[in-house]
């Protein structure tokens, strides 16, 4: 009988927002798999740090960071054998995944690799955007609302076509691109809906109107805009 | 000193999918409120039963079921009265919501009418987009993709333009519309890429290529597209 591979999402930093189901099998784990970059702590690891048990088999995934918008696969490929090994000696094997492992995370690089040789199961978590919302204290999206999540990395043209169609938008994986998104939602008269967020629900979260944000803002950092009639607030 | 009002999120069925922080919140509270049908048991409170103190106070918010899109604010009016008296006699009062609660949520009638004058916070919640990939067992959304969440009763031609500009699409509140949402997405040769899956995360999940879902769906099911090249598949 081949071990079974979890997919597990820790949420997004504050170790309390694990799930239940997170906490026990992270807790009840023998090999215990995560990315983590070439030099400095593991993100995911760091949420799941005290539950995670000291005699646990662990595969830090080293993911170098570079300037290229997508780690190489060859990183994902070498675990993928290495996690295989321990799922046909029949050991479970728990992957920790930063937010949801299904939204716009890296596990799918191993899911791609390993779903189909073994049994796996994703455990949600919650994402960056539900914690965003709740630090910026305003709700993400309403009633028949159309929300849509869009990567800052995407050229002007077309973040301007999608953020025109929705009423709720969340523009992730902001960073470096800060100062252009600004310049953007300045140009569409969005900046007042605005708000930033970065580091949502970990100790040194920042919360702030999009006017007043950082130029240098880090890769986990979020702008939110909300172009509806703002229900909530006339209620 | 008034009390805090908690909006939790309870996550989208299945109890073990509540955070850690949503469980200590819980099994703490002295005021609990959630929304209820007028007949049989609201399903927020039934994802926390096991947790909510023999002693709590409870204070259902009863939203009679009926054909308009919107629930009466005069219920939210008259709970919100109910849970300031709480909070100005110096309790805390947690409000129990399925999923998140500021995607798609209702407590935002009543954090609209209450935040301003109490200390509130909200507890994210894994959504029912989280739980929905997981059980469909692909991913949500990938590496630079645009994702669009869009509610299944908006007519045709709004849902077509936002389907089009998007690479993940998920629709929510498909219900009465599915016959309608497969024909739209037949015409636009999506059917293939398409899957359904209601009540997620609970034991009658059900998970399907949408083109063999069933016409009449429940209010707590969605459909997920993926228009993308399928990276995850090709690695």
């Amino acid at each position: 009988m081949s071990g079974t591979l979890y997919g597990i999402g820790v949420g997004p930093g504050d170790p309390e927002l694990m799930t239940l189901k997170a906490h026990r099998l992270i807790s009840t784990a023998r090999v215990v798999a995560y990315p983590a970059p070439d030099s400095g702590e593991s993100f995911a690891r760091s949420i799941a740090a005290d539950a995670i048990p000291a005699d646990a088999v662990e595969i830090p995934m080293v993911v170098p960071m570079r300037v290229e918008r997508f780690p190489a696969q060859d990183v994902y490929a070498g675990a993928a054998e290495t996690i295989a090994g321990h799922l046909n000696a029949g050991d479970d094997v728990t992957v920790l995944c930063e937010g949801d492992p299904f939204f716009y995370g890296s596990f799918m690089y191993l899911f791609a690799r390993l779903s189909e040789r073994f049994p796996c199961e994703v455990v949600p978590g919650v994402s960056s955007l539900a914690a965003c919302s709740a630090a910026l204290a305003r709700p993400l999206t309403a009633r028949n609302d159309v929300l849509t999540v869009i990567p800052g990395p995407l050229d002007d043209d077309a973040l301007r076509v999608r953020i025109e169609q929705a009423q709720a938008v969340a523009i992730m994986k902001v960073g470096r691109h800060l100062p252009r998104l600004r310049t953007l939602l300045d140009t569409m008269n969005l900046t007042a809906q605005a708000g930033y967020v970065e580091r949502a629900s970990l100790g040194e979260q920042r919360v702030m109107p999009l006017a007043d944000a950082p130029d240098a803002a880090p890769y986990f950092s979020m702008i939110l805009i909300y172009k509806g009639d703002d229900p909530w607030l006339t209620p």
